[in-house]
């Protein structure tokens, strides 16, 4: 076991490694210019040079590390699906949606910038993120190609991450049940994370039992990781998390952890991680760091 | 010549048979649900279904019959393009934006629904564009596809659309001379009229020469349709436009009729349409519609 406080070292030099990888892919895609719309360009740069775990691309270079796709590939996806991911923190944080001042600790986007910068920042990542993807760089295949912009249209738009997003707008009017945040917490961050593995095989052209594996894992780590979410937001301390702690539950949503109590929602973490390592048996050892990943996730403090 | 206030009855027929077509594909397209989250769905239907020329599609599906394209893939093809600009004009209506309360005649979107709303229902409808686009449905072809997702997202990006808007918001505070108008433009609308053409192109796999003559079509049509739009803005009949008049003006924008004065603007206006049309000069009497069209951007009235 992990101690409580960080991920094992091992694990930890690798979602460093990680972070510093995909950070310099993005660095070098994101486009810049010295015209006159260059505060968009800003703009993005900044709301996706911030900080951040970076767990989406963690998942996809891992999962494309299982069918040994070239590591420089990988990164463009993981790239890519960093920026989707990066536009919807900046369209959430928004004044209309969250109204949320800090983000990794530091000013969100709209009050660094503009709310009006930071509406079209966000739908300049997410535009990019299908040119980065449909670049024959990304991969010499236009099957693999199509196939990594079709799932990640479908994982990120209205029946998946957008749709979530709505729900959650919803709930802040309207109870759910729990059988409802599992559905908003599925489409808001679990599409997503189970598309950043699945890019993965997509990559690797794997096969069909393989890929529906790494979905499935995905998907109930996305789930873990949303409860320790909501475990974090009403326990958890800003200065580690960078967040305005308890916001959920002054914004009146229900969560995991208002819905079923605190220790109800830590032993769910635990069976979701339980039952997210058991999706992986097909691939032997080969998925170690995706086992330690989903044990990280129940310990992890930010 | 049309009359000054239709276009011929010839092109207006086919124009409103494209509009009645593209209408019933995108009706066709746009997803539905009972689930919770249906309130997104609702707006992304206001913002696409309630009315609109249909330019864009009407270029695209123009430009696929020079190359005989199957008229139902020309016709996803176009929706998704016109997915695209319904959600630009959806978030530039937003309250940071330009604050619009009508868009054809109608609340905007923010104002029949809310600005949470209407800011994801743009995100969805542009995420939906690409998973359209990239569906086998469109073409057999996967390299025809990608090439699609690669064109489109550049356009509709920060080098494209979204940078436009930027220096369109920019040039609220600070005075532009006429290169960086045209260039705004170019950038704001150019770029995806451009792109309407180009895909037609691309969907018949027509060799460069015709790609690039329909490229500069576009191009030139789209700057006249812009130089006009300022005009209509100065002296356009709202009831026609169904846009507030003058908005611009009040906002202190710098336009082209702003710049070099209403007769000046016409002048140029004339011009980019003999030149567009000049463009097409390799397709013979098969563009006659695209000349008719151009002719008709001088007369229109809305």
């Amino acid at each position: 076991m992990p101690s409580p406080r960080e991920a094992s070292s091992s694990l930890q030099e690798k979602m460093d490694e990680a972070v510093a990888a995909v950070n310099t892919t993005m660095g070098r895609l994101l486009p810049d210019t010295d015209d006159p719309e260059s505060p968009l360009f800003q703009a993005m740069r900044y709301g996706v040079l911030s900080g951040g775990k970076r767990m989406r691309p963690f998942l996809l270079t891992q999962s494309a590390a299982l069918f040994y796709v070239d590591p420089s590939r990988a990164r463009r996806a993981a790239a890519a699906i960093e920026f989707v991911h990066c536009y919807s923190l900046i369209h959430d944080d928004l004044p209309a949606m969250d109204n949320a001042e800090l983000r990794r600790g530091q000013p969100t986007v709209h009050r660094a910038y503009d709310e009006a910068t930071a509406i079209l920042a966000g739908d300049g990542l997410l535009t990019f993120a299908f040119e980065v993807l449909s670049d024959h760089e990304t991969h010499e295949d236009p099957r693999v190609r199509c196939e990594l912009v079709t799932q990640l249209a479908r994982a990120a738009g209205p029946g998946g991450m957008v749709g979530g997003q709505m729900l959650d707008l919803i709930g802040e009017k309207q109870e759910f049940d729990l059988g409802t945040i599992s559905r908003l917490q599925r489409m808001k961050t679990g599409r997503l994370m189970a598309f950043s593995c699945e890019a993965g095989a997509i990559l690797g052209r794997a096969g069909e039992a393989q890929r529906r594996a790494l979905c499935n894992y995905a998907h109930d780590l996305g789930l873990a990781f949303q409860v320790t979410d909501d475990i974090l937001d009403v326990e958890g301390n800003p200065e580690d998390t960078g967040k305005d702690g308890g916001k959920d539950a002054r914004a009146g949503k229900a969560t995991f952890v208002s819905t079923m109590g605190k220790d109800q929602a830590r032993q769910r973490a635990e069976m979701l991680v339980e039952q997210a390592k058991r999706h992986l048996h097909i691939f032997e050892h080969r998925a170690d760091t995706l086992r330690e990943l989903a044990d990280y996730v129940l310990t992890r403090r930010t």
